[in-house]
């Protein structure tokens, strides 16, 4: 890159990281745990919302942000389930940011007890933008092929959370789910490893069972 | 985006267009069909080039340009196949650029007949980037979902072919092929479609037929 780009992208991400501590910060002292969705097109994120928000509801509130390059079908897919939803349409650039989700911070109700942001089906540009989260969660699903961690490093460096999805797949592919997690685990030692299928149902509850936990600790901490 | 920064990726893309369009000129100088293929990470790019390459064995000369974040792990799975393979390792960086393709211009046999070029998986900013390439062809795997193509316009918007990959996977998931076929070709009605297994061999002859085709009306176009 010559130095005007690297200045321009410095530039970008500093603002980016500001507005995302922000983000953060505010979330957080409303008691709200915020989930950062990240994996290719087509991994299951939106289908792992769906099932998410049976498990969660009536206990718990919870609302989706909904980023992709073009139409509103996740939103509306969510909103189907009862959930409220907004949709960020990027209209062709490649992941969210900070500010996109910054916008709508007037609409989002304050008893909320989970807000997840679906960011745009990319496993590689995502990975560089904080979005204010507090647990980002990276999805890889089986047909992908369990090389991919390796290949695609940094959404799996940055991370708390590894979901291996459409497990109910398995049978039919030459996926070793071992090795897919001792990849993942080599990059980053400190990534909690959940395996599902949203379809069947299994591994659903430990992973919301996390998600219980991670939001027990931050109201515990904000008392 | 602010104006720095739009005049910044005007340079860009104008200068790569400029390297794009010699590449395409000399390759097709030469009776070389360039390919470029396009997807989400693990569609299937890597193994349809080992079908593909036993396919055109001994009669044609195929070699592989493989891009990818990190690793030389695709490159070298080619290269078991007995084909010529060179690796380019963006560091990070979300696509293949056409002078990343230019720099190993000297490396490539003025004798093929077919030189594919792998791009970093990523349904999103690869579309962006023209390689000089006399074929685009976009990967949709069938567990990704018959809804990809309005989700991510631009990569069928640009290409010529459409591959429905891993066909074998169909009877295990909800997915649709005339539905994605009738959004792909909404957006690009010019779209050649394939539906093809690499795993069993559906649908390869029919892909391979095609390629044979293109490479023959290049050659009659240069008599």
């Amino acid at each position: 890159m010559k130095k005007k780009e690297v200045l321009v992208l410095e530039d970008l991400l500093g603002s980016n990281k500001k507005i995302a501590a922000g983000i953060r910060r505010e979330l957080t002292s409303k008691g709200i745990l915020t989930i950062n969705l990240l994996s290719s097109p087509g991994a299951g994120k939106t289908s792992l919302l769906e099932v998410i928000s049976e498990n969660l509801s009536p206990e718990f509130k919870m609302a989706v942000i909904e980023g992709d390059i073009e139409t509103e079908r996740d939103a509306e897919r969510i909103r189907a389930k009862g959930i409220p939803a907004w949709q960020i349409v990027t209209g062709g650039a490649c992941h969210l940011e900070a500010k996109m989700v910054g916008k709508l911070f007037p609409e989002i109700p304050p008893d909320l007890d989970f807000l997840f942001i679906e960011n745009v089906g990319n496993l590689v540009c995502p990975a560089g933008y904080d979005l204010g989260e507090r647990l980002r969660c990276v999805l890889l699903s089986t047909p992908e092929g369990d090389d991919k961690p390796k290949k695609y490093p940094k959404a799996f460096a940055t991370s708390h959370c590894m979901i291996i999805s459409k497990a109910d797949l398995a049978p039919h592919l030459p996926f070793d789910a071992e090795r897919a997690k001792r990849e993942a685990l080599e990059i980053n030692p400190g990534l909690e490893v959940f395996v599902l299928s949203s379809l069947d149902g299994t591994g659903v509850e430990a992973f919301t069972a996390h998600l219980k936990k991670a939001l027990h600790e931050l109201r515990r901490n904000n008392a």
